[in-house]
């Protein structure tokens, strides 16, 4: 199954994609939320879908693309989780998983314009992946018990700040937490749609440029590594969103850096994952 | 005015103290929460307690402490905003605060007992000052304006595991987000209740011996520092709590580091901001 949320923002109505075509659930489910993963939702919605799909009402195609999810307790995400990305850095590649947290409020729609922050003057792009949790979990077992926890995966753009990140006195919180950093969708798709989560291409494009080309293939942690990790030292809840680090091709990267200013347009896509579409735009005082 | 919350574990209710006496509001107000301090509810709270205080009915005195808000979008937490403890970790004073994130459902009531993680042996403690917001709060122009934003204060237990802190890869997550591992109240303090937040006494003891006597004199970036400064990278939320630091002699600067074991009792107190009392147990399987 492929689940969506569409809307203005603020009156996010549940969906799902049938075919090319978004169907409206708002009738049987009231969002993609915690509720909905803990009490089985999934099966109930499949079960929708077989009974009663062809009913579903069409989505108007003028209708913006929300985040797939509701807001959830915790945005988390590990850093420096790809072996060419932490070579092209100049670093190791870490023992351990890297997590931090963003805002939970940076969620957006995947196509909705991004403001750049006030007095920012690094801020960068990141095509990821995302997985999004059905069960909460807490000391698991092992990755078996991970694996099961996963209700599907999504793409994230973890857009950070640099300096905001790394110059302004440590931790990540600052550059990651800004207002619209985290656009994700167009949906969330179920893990028996996604044939092999270590073989997926991820490309980011600005202006058209591609800037990153990389695939899950080169990930040091994956998923199910770090559900099982970060279960040992926190409890992650069912609608949960982990993003799993991004690959080469970051402005920081490049030579000189590159960072992306007022105008710019960002897309990003993984295969199965669908694709985004941002404009970036000039921070204005309200 | 001092806003409480009491009753079992997911089934809390407001009240508020007063003289000696908790009051239940459960009629008159759903919960402190964020929708309670957008829609003006500290005034309406004001009200009732002028024109029906003496009504309000009793809490019985076996109820249990509460957290004094419900669960947040967001716990922020400064560290290294101590100058004499910056100087006891021989670390060089932050030129801007040092900010990272606690998970949510690490918020648990002042007295309630606290398990020490699966596999931890460095759970340490650390007395602090709270704040939590009545307003959302982005871009905010000066401290004044941040001042403004603040609904009251509380005493914050900011539990830690420094093994999961700082030596399991990068960042502070895992070591901050275990669960129970943000114990606050036993009340939320509005602004007029505290005469002067920048000469508070914050004090800890560890099985009776006092470990923490600090002052808020020694804070680096006040309260309205730090909401003003946060404000620029992220947008904060009314109901979100804000944790400012920790004074000297947490169990990581005692030579040698001593750490929380089963059967140990923290108590900690900031006079204004009441009193917390946890034991803390050993993990046991569930």
């Amino acid at each position: 199954m492929k689940l969506l949320r569409f809307g203005p923002v603020g009156e996010e109505k549940p969906g799902v994609l049938l075919g090319d075509g978004r169907k409206d659930c708002s009738a049987h489910f009231s969002d993609w939320d915690q509720e909905f993963f803990q009490s089985g939702g999934l099966e109930k919605l499949q079960q929708l879908i077989e009974t009663e799909g062809h009913k579903l009402p069409n989505v108007s195609a003028s209708s913006r693309w929300a985040a797939p999810v509701a807001r959830p307790h915790t945005i988390i995400c590990v850093g420096l989780n790809y072996s060419d990305h932490a070579k092209e850095s100049g670093m190791e590649p870490p023992k351990e998983p890297v997590v931090f947290m963003k805002a939970t409020n940076t969620l957006v729609g995947p196509n909705d314009t991004v403001e750049i922050p006030k007095d920012s003057t690094k801020t960068d792009w990141e095509v990821e992946l995302g997985i999004i949790l059905k069960k909460d979990a807490l000391y698991l077992e092992d990755e078996a018990a991970a694996a099961d926890c996963i209700a599907g995966y999504c793409l994230v753009h973890d857009v950070s700040e640099r300096e905001f990140q790394l110059e302004r006195s440590g931790q990540w919180v600052k550059g990651k937490s800004c207002p619209g950093f985290s656009p994700v969708g167009p949906w969330l798709a179920t893990t028996d749609e996604v044939e092999d989560v270590s073989q997926m291409r991820m490309r980011l494009w600005v202006n058209g440029d591609l800037r990153q080309d990389g695939s899950t293939a080169t990930m040091i942690f994956s998923p199910a590594h770090i559900i099982h990790h970060l279960s040992q030292f926190m409890k992650l809840e069912a609608g949960d969103i982990i993003s799993t680090g991004t690959p080469p091709g970051v402005g920081l990267g490049m030579k000189p850096p590159t960072y992306l200013k007022a105008g710019d347009v960002v897309e990003l896509e993984i295969p199965g994952l669908g694709r985004q579409r941002q404009e970036f735009v000039a921070y204005q005082a309200s």
